[in-house]
């Protein structure tokens, strides 16, 4: 890896590909790989591989990877043991007429992590904390869905941060509180006494244009006894987060107790699979409510995910992640501080964000990340950063010599 | 391949893993899969592995496959060339912090092949149906939506043939219309003047627990100019039916001219991919409507896609299918014939049905079914069937001499 701020960067073949995209897809690039808030000309558009926890762009930079795919790679780009596994179901077939063992397999598999009874799977994080709404209104009879200001739950009408095509009944029965704030939340259940089927959050705040924010001490206590009190179904979307902070679900990290638990994203490290989990009480509701897709009984991704949660739990994974996390926060932490600039460092260690203190519009960020991706580190400007079990103590140290670089030219820029 | 009525196939295996589902998922078996409604014990309930036109059970049951997945596999099982494409790309990656050149390409292929301008990709059916509803609202600024009563267009709140977990207000502006009958089109038009965004509509009518039903001569004329007279965008629901009739689109096949199309299930040959096609002047309003996940740029499948195409114009496979299906149907024809049994065969040859008339209940269907499936041949009680590339003559052929059995028995048992 070439991290010498002399090694001129082209994106060229980045740009070319996103003008032939812009003719044929709208947006050119759509959704969170959009390069639209990041620096023009600054960042890669366009991939081409990806090992361990690097990956090339498409006009042959290196970099090494804080993304992670937005998540799906825990374990690294590539892992030979997650594919082998999912290379021998793929000999055998991947989309039947049925499902495989490899859906019960999975299943008990997640029951037993989660300490719920019963688990069921797709293809899209969304399409887990739709149903998992659906199933709380199908098992209370009631409507309503408090979710946070700011969370994000997928990009289905109920939820998406979009507004283009959406109609306001779409969005009639969710009603939003503030992260970290009971009394709005207390005030929100007074409101709709009676009338709220449950109450869906991610196990942190981990908003976009934001810093993160972990729940703080009594919080979630505090959610669960609220919705106890008033048979209001508990939903964590630990989408996101999942696999990073527990292996058994973020819930246990932060030791609170939903009752409808969402996973995607590091699942499978990489391949496409989503999985909700719930409380044996909830069974015959969720039994009631539609649930099928194409792909969804997919047995490559399912074998995948099985790899990856025995790799996760066999190599202490999360613990190295958290490890490996600490030294980058703490790095990032000393690195500004010797160039005098404040920065927030938040979220757990494994899902770590950086941001700069009073930094309107996000320039400062923006010009900090580009400067790495110059250096060959790939970090996002306004979305949480991940960790992966294939990062080293050398990357973090090589990480923290770019920042070293690149909090000396925004410091200088300040002046 | 066992078509011999003698040899007795047992189901012990998928009735022990339905048993050990059932305790750690709702249901067992959710959605499409499910076995709910066929004869208990009498067919295969999990899958292990496929080849071709051919999957085997968990209890080593071998079956000749009319159903192809639910629809994905068009070219047959594990085609070696789609599979090679396939791990060239895995090799390098798949999930990344980017699309690749693969999403451009396969864009680019599919605006070529369908005559519209643009498109963008995920990981379900749904997800493009779903979001060409709303970039149909955000285009027109309008909230109804028109449907064909008992067509399916996937597992969202919408338009979801379940009822558990839904509220009114998921399907307030959702209104239904008879297929093949444009005076209850023009009745919900003059009903809702000036505020209908879409109209969404299969190419072909095919309801579960019906006959499939080709479009009236001139019905699709009649919907095209209601539509455009009233300013209502045309949405094509092609994910069950494209690339079997035409490799640009069923609207190609029965010649109209939709404004939106949306394609899965064939499109990769059993990857995990969907696509939502649309004419150019809807691509700004499409660029302002929400649209990501987690794998949707997921670069497998892309690469499969772009082989399965190829291959199905090269090879011309949809003119194979057509043919065989035509074998498929006329041999039902004159074997239900030669046993004086009534039958309906409907939907295109590539995407066959047949039905018993006058079979209330299914249970005459039923029980031929479970025949076929005593003698290797899986085919769907009450959901339309499908062919592949890679059915054979000589598996057709064996197909009609097990049918010819399974006849005999159904005729025996109505006497």
């Amino acid at each position: 890896m070439s991290t010498s701020p002399e090694a001129p960067r082209s994106y060229a073949e980045s740009l070319r590909l996103f003008a032939r995209a812009s003719r044929v897809i709208p947006g050119g690039i759509y959704g969170h790989t959009s390069p639209a808030l990041t620096v023009p000309g600054k960042f890669p558009n366009f991939a081409t591989h990806a090992e361990g926890g690097r990956y090339w762009d498409a006009d042959g930079n290196e970099f090494l990877d804080f993304m992670c795919g937005y998540g799906p790679i825990v374990l690294g780009y590539n892992h030979p043991e997650v594919e082998a596994a999912a290379e021998k179901q793929r000999r055998d077939g991947d989309c039947f007429n049925h499902p495989t063992e490899a859906t019960v397999l999975l299943a008990e598999r997640l029951a037993a992590l989660t300490g719920l009874g019963w688990a069921v799977f797709g293809k899209n994080g969304s399409d887990m904390t739709t149903w998992a709404v659906q199933v709380a209104r199908e098992f209370t009879g009631r409507k309503k869905i408090l979710r946070v200001r700011g969370g994000y739950h997928g990009s289905h009408a109920w939820c998406s941060p979009g507004h283009g095509g959406i109609i306001p009944e779409d969005r009639e029965h969710v009603h939003v509180f503030q992260w970290n704030d009971p009394d709005t939340l207390r005030d929100l259940l007074a409101r709709h006494r009676g009338q709220v089927a449950a109450l869906i959050a991610s196990p942190y705040h981990h908003p976009a244009f934001g810093d993160s924010a972990l729940p703080a001490p009594g919080f979630w206590a505090t959610v669960e006894e609220l919705c106890r009190r008033d048979g209001v179904l508990l939903i964590c979307d630990d989408v996101r987060a999942g696999f990073r902070l527990h292996l058994g679900g973020s819930h246990q990290h932060f030791e609170f107790a939903p009752d409808l638990v969402c996973f995607s994203k590091a699942l499978g490290n990489g391949h496409a699979i989503s999985a909700a989990v719930g409380k044996a009480e909830l069974k015959v509701a969720a039994s009631r409510v539609f649930l099928t897709g194409s792909f969804w009984q997919g047995a490559v991704a399912m074998r995948a995910a099985l790899a990856t949660l025995e790799i996760l739990e066999r190599d202490d994974c999360i613990s190295r992640m958290q490890r490996i996390g600490e030294r980058f926060t703490a790095g990032l932490r000393a690195g500004a501080e010797k160039h005098g600039l404040r920065v927030n460092c938040s979220g757990p260690p494994a899902i770590p964000f950086m941001s700069f203190a009073a930094d309107t519009g996000w320039q400062r960020q923006r010009d900090f990340c580009a400067e790495m991706a110059r250096r060959g580190v790939f970090l996002h400007p306004h979305h949480n950063w991940f960790l992966c079990a294939a990062h080293t103590e050398a990357d973090i140290d090589g990480a923290l010599a770019a920042a070293d670089a690149a909090f000396a030219l925004v410091a200088a820029g300040e002046k």
